[in-house]
């Protein structure tokens, strides 16, 4: 295993969050502050991993079983971590990823109901790192699908889930976060997005401070 | 979960070995002997996993992680699972699948280097059933390739590995089935097709005839 120099900084939220509106903000304060920053996002970030996204969010695989699911979230982020994640941080980059494991959590965990431990057993041979931080964008459920709706389309097949779905998603991101407070930022992102903007930047103008 | 009234029967082997040769063999035996067979085959026997399969086997995914590799053998399998094997053998119909679980164990754990308790771990939640009998097509590493290249077309990326890997494919086979004598049955196939085919006959009748 490579020596690990970088950080890696991640950002989860359910649907229409704003979570890629924010990447902009933040990759600019970190380049700022004199870091290497490499952008990423999962499920994806390498050409395979893209490739396997792409078959993921298809809907044409709408009887996806939920082991499935899981199992391709995570051959995605072992190729992710493994291409670029991990490279990234052994030359001492600051990573920023749009998502990562704790999406499996919410989303195969609580959004399909797979057991926490199965989840907590692939993090840790196939995602192998664990953020350094990570800045939840928390908004309700309809506020978030009617920005992503608004953001037009065709819905992939998660985003045609019920709202009962996303419920337990937002649920289990919530839950995640006050267990690891020393990891998470929760940050309102209902406020106009130059509001929202404001707040990621202290939050990480404060954790560059501290680390 | 649902009762299980049928069984599992499983070839395995390595490149060339002849597995796909005998399929037609098995499953006019056991209908004859008035199965109801679904044949089937790993990676693959859905729409989805038949496109995971496809991912897979891809030469432009050539800079594949293992445990990318291992996680996408085992998505397609859970759907492969869940979608066709399970309903089959609920109704009480025998399935005939060309490669399962042990090919994993084969090409993933001896083939790659992935420890075997991270594959027996998946075995367990994701594949969800064990076959009842596997036979097992055995030939030398050579033979096997040399056949699977008289076929003709572009090898895909696993075919494109190197002796030392096939090598270790077949060791683990071998040791496999000496590990589980009730359940493998090992047939000699550098024999000529048509005495390989009365050998697996020999091997179904023999079981049917015990079981
Ligand atoms: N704070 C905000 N207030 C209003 N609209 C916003 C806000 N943040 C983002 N948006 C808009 O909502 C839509 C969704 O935002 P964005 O794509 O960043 O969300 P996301 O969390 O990345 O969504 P997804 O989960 O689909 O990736 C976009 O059209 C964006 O311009
Ligand atoms: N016993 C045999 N003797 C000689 N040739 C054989 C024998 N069995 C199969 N073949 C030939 O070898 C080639 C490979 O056979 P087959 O496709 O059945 O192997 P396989 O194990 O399914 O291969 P793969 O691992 O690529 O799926 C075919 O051209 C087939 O006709
Ligand atoms: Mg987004
Ligand atoms: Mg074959």
């Amino acid at each position: 295993m490579r020596v690990r120099r970088g950080r890696l900084v991640t950002i989860e939220g359910g649907e229409g969050a704003g979570k890629s509106s924010v990447l902009a903000e933040l990759r600019a304060a970190l380049a700022a502050a004199g870091h290497e920053v490499v952008v990423t996002r999962e499920p994806g970030g390498t050409p395979t991993a893209e490739a396997i996204r792409a078959l993921m969010l298809d809907p044409a695989h709408a009887g996806m079983a939920a082991e499935a699911e899981l199992l391709l979230a995570f051959a995605a982020r072992a190729q992710h971590v493994h291409e670029c994640v991990l490279p990234a941080l052994a030359r001492g980059a600051t990573v920023l990823s749009d998502r990562f494991t704790d999406a499996s959590f919410a989303y195969q965990g609580a959004g399909r109901g797979i057991p926490t431990q199965r989840i907590a057993e692939l993090e840790r041979w196939a995602a192998r790192v664990r953020p350094d931080l990570t800045l939840l964008l928390d908004v309700g459920v309809a506020q978030g699908l009617e920005r992503a709706r608004s953001r037009g389309g065709e819905p992939d097949r998660i985003e045609r889930e019920q709202d009962g779905f996303f419920e337990r998603v937002r649920g289990a991101y919530l839950a995640r976060a006050a267990a690891e407070p020393a990891r998470f930022r929760v940050i309102d992102a209902t406020r106009p997005q130059a509001e929202v903007a404001a707040a990621v930047r202290a939050v990480l103008h404060a954790w560059l401070g501290e680390a």
